[in-house]
């Protein structure tokens, strides 16, 4: 058995270490949306668990290098995964951040870089778990796997057929995902469902070059206004959605799902305050309604607008291109195939076939039974660590390539990890609360041993 | 008498030095969008003026400084006016340029550069046509004035208001603007008329930073969506602007307009090979109805569209602000501040209040009467130069101040120029052909000694 205060006083011993390990992790700038970093950053993921004692491969996708990872246990022949990704949003735009984005930087108990939250800590606070076992034990309790992606933030583009190909290799009994996060009032949630997504790119080509729009306006067609129409089709300002079919294979929450979003706390005030929002869509107001809202409708969402002119002041052309990047949510049964199928159809249908639709990654919905006993002794585990079990909540707004993990491997997938509410993942300043932290190396400990022991 | 032949060898001679003084014009970014370079300009173009006789003045206007220059005449008392600008639109996109955008370079017989047409060729073609007469004769037949601003491509926002106080200083009894071209024919056109412009940025914010998309799809305002669902409202997709009372100020062509626009080429093709383009708005096939279409109608024309991520691949974010450049261009007697007022009642209406609107700066359609003595001046002068005598078009799509000059300062305004179809003002590779900008300096001597002698 492990002696779970030796590992607490190890952990709080060599916090400095951890961190600058993330720090260096953190300095790559693996962004895969630009491609930049990803074999640097693999190599490095792959090292760190070596030292660790894992074998490791480093194997090819079609994108980026997935590294997975494997160190036998002595007491369980049981295997816990934990899936993590080393690539990290853009850190766009750069004039918002108050350090570098890719020099981590401590500033109040908060490290700041691009991924230092998503999803690098998390990979650094495991591994760490991992040193606070080890420096105790020359084996670990049971035999721990590690898949680590590349291209979480591009919408998993190759993962799911490496999933399927390589089943045998990543047979588990159970998986920690790759994020978790404490609420505003510090309570640690549990998400045992993602939505899905499909994102795209919808762009338009209207001539060979920009035309001075005194000359063009009356006579020509205008990329912008095209693109302008064409996405006015996809959503009304009620926020229905008007692709035919899209809602045709949405479930409705379950009464138990129902419950347990009821059982959250209200988050209205949280949102205010942190996005200054005055107001939320269709007339919500905050309860259990929004919380709902919030998770099982699917979404249509402009992620980005580009066309012409964006500098200061007038620049007098009518451009000959226009693109917008458009992400939907899916939710169970949707999938990415359907609305693609749906997408091109209805805009062709409204007269909008010169739009191209370019598809930029997805994968289906996917969720853990809220009361699978994996969830349950994650939960349960949480409580000697941050004073209450975690919060279950059975579906998160976020997406992930958990539904191969929970259709094709057959394996429950619990939440557990560094975030908190001011995380700003996706957004400059992203940070990683130091306590935080720590408490989730400590949590894994813990995940870890009962497991052993279940 | 000028003995124009003299002042033709003199021009043909003496290429070089003309183009040299216009590359040194266009290195300066004087760029009024973003407003470089723009003393520097002014000042250079002061001394040009200097260097020629000129008395002049460079005047404050609140905005970038305007050149006032006067050098007086012997033989007639008459004035001679030549509106010009020497700001530029902005040079972007950068990566589509052949050659750097302020290094004017010579390739096949045009000399390429930002401005290089509109409008500084225009500016040195006109002193180079001085020069010609003054190497032969101590004074210029007539008096001749120049006014140069420097706020033309941003809707020359001072420019009314410095006429209105300086009409004595701008004083003349005709007006010869700042651009003219051939088509694509090589038949020098004659424009008498522009359209209007009223240029708006509108702008939606809708929280303080931006939002993860899964987190906030479902239930947070994006103002991506607010913009395109705003802009939807303000013209369909059959190109009817739908701001009420938009169309109630618009006076429809005259009997006399149809027939000079009937008297011009088709240009259907040309349109076709130039811009890449394969129809037009409204069904327009060519003829004179859409010649009337492209000037006759007023416009909504979306310039550019910013919004959120617009990097390579995705970024998963609900973008906080979001906005579009829009300009609109006017017919007489349609005016900026009516579809300022018309547009934000609209938007009130319509259920965008948060939508705000910037001006960027416009005027009035201003027309001189196609049959007016100095237009046949102007048109008849050509003949000798081009081989054939201007084309008279009754109004241009594009814009400017002439409104002022028309209507406070009383002016016939007349177009003559060195631009071609080619010419990409306002697009990358922007180019003044050679043996356009001779014949331009060659026009405007002949223009000068006929208005003495008149």
């Amino acid at each position: 058995m492990t002696d779970i205060k030796r590992t607490d006083t190890y952990l709080d011993a060599h916090m400095d270490e951890s961190i600058a390990e993330l720090g260096k992790l953190c300095a790559i700038p693996s962004v895969a949306a630009q491609n930049t970093g990803m074999d640097e950053a693999a190599e490095l993921v792959g090292n760190m668990l070596r030292q660790r004692g894992f074998s490791v491969q480093i194997l090819p996708t079609g994108g980026a290098p997935v590294v997975v990872a494997e160190r036998k246990g002595k007491r369980s022949e049981k295997t816990l995964m934990f899936y993590n990704h080393y690539d990290v949003q853009p850190a766009e735009p750069l004039e918002l951040w108050e350090s570098p984005p890719f020099e981590a930087t401590l500033r109040d108990g908060c490290l700041y870089a691009r991924g230092v939250s998503d999803d690098k800590g998390h990979i650094t606070s495991r591994l760490f778990a991992l040193d606070a076992m080890l420096a105790q034990a020359d084996d670990l309790p049971c035999n721990i796997k590690f898949i680590v992606e590349g291209e979480e933030e591009i919408g998993s583009v190759h993962l799911p057929a490496f999933i399927e190909k390589n089943q045998e290799l990543l047979a588990a009994d159970a998986c920690v995902w790759e994020f978790g996060m404490v609420n505003h009032e510090e309570v640690p949630m549990q998400y045992v469902g993602l939505r899905g997504i499909c994102y795209v790119e919808l762009s338009v080509k209207t001539a060979d070059i920009d035309i001075h729009s005194g000359l063009g306006g009356s006579i020509f067609h205008n990329a912008a206004w095209r693109l302008v129409w064409a996405l006015n089709t996809l959503k009304d300002e009620h926020e229905r959605i008007r692709i035919p079919g899209f809602y045709d294979a949405v479930l409705p929450p379950s009464a138990r799902d129902i419950e347990l979003m009821g059982a959250l706390p209200d988050v209205v005030e949280e949102y205010q305050t942190r996005y200054g929002v005055k107001s939320f869509l269709k007339g919500l107001t905050g309860g259990v309604d929004l919380r709902v809202a919030e998770v099982f409708e699917p979404t249509c969402t402009i992620c980005g607008l580009t066309s012409g002119y964006q500098g200061p002041g007038s620049k007098t052309v009518l451009p000959a291109q226009a693109s917008a990047k458009v992400d939907f949510r899916l939710v169970p049964t949707q999938t990415p195939k359907q609305v693609l199928e749906q997408l091109r159809a209805h805009l062709d249908a409204e007269g909008f076939p010169e739009v191209e639709i370019t598809f930029l990654g997805g994968g289906p919905a996917g969720r853990t039974d809220p009361d699978d006993p994996f969830i349950q002794l994650v939960v349960d585990t949480a409580k000697d660590v941050y004073g209450v079990p975690m919060q279950i909540v059975p579906m998160i707004g976020g997406s992930g390539p958990n539904y191969p993990f929970v259709t094709v491997l057959n394996q429950p997938v619990a939440t557990a990890g560094v975030g908190h509410p001011g995380t700003q993942a996706h957004a400059p300043n992203e940070n990683v609360r130091l306590d935080l932290y720590l408490k989730h190396a400590k949590h894994v400990v813990r995940i870890i041993e009962a497991f052993a022991n279940a």
